[in-house]
């Protein structure tokens, strides 16, 4: 039988609500107790439900977050995320991943930077 | 009616796959005409299937493309790619937008660089 892909969805679209909410009991639940988050770009882990907790409650700066897209699929979903920081416009894609009891068991999140255009394709390109 | 979640995962999978192999007859007929592809950390885009095509044929080096994760939802899908230029690993994530023939119609890439962790949470990360 195919995971529940409406659930799962509604589950990412609260993961981002929550958070924006600083509704920490509302995340809690969402969360399986051993649940990893994973930032690549640093190799960074965190790991289990207490600790990415403290990490969302410790983080600094006035943050916040809105959801562009949700693209839901059996236990997974990406997560098309405009955040900022005060008033620093940021992006992030995150990959969610649940557990067979419908809790999101992974998270990895990409924060992707700004970067000059690689030189060599300003014949096919325009920027904003 | 839903638009057909299975036929968009197909099409999201052979634009990996089919780019991989350079097969570009094949990625033409996976694209709308006017096929708008953004990288918006460099604020570029690039505008129809012919320039789009030429930016990924004259793409300087030997470049490659694993698909990693595919998530489809409707008409939009996101992939998780792990790419490598020569030994070079590189993570894209990359939001597909289809249209209602089918076809795809917004490519919007993300190409994460690795940074150095904020300090202050060291309490709460372990490193890879």
């Amino acid at each position: 039988m195919d995971f529940d892909t409406d659930a799962t969805r509604r589950i990412a679209v609260a993961y981002v609500d929550r958070l924006e909410r600083r509704d920490w009991p509302g995340v809690t639940e969402l969360l399986a107790e051993d649940v990893a988050y994973e930032m690549p770009q640093s190799r960074e882990r965190i790991l289990g439900r207490p600790a990415f907790l403290r990490f969302n409650v410790e983080y600094p700066g006035d943050w916040h977050l809105a959801l562009r897209r949700v693209v839901a699929d059996g236990r997974f979903a990406a997560l098309w995320i405009d955040a900022r920081v005060g008033e620093e416009p940021q992006t992030a894609c995150v990959w969610l991943e649940l557990s067979e009891r419908g809790l999101i068991e992974r998270i990895t999140d990409y924060w992707p930077e700004s970067y000059e255009p690689m030189p060599g394709r300003e014949h096919l390109v325009t920027r904003d």
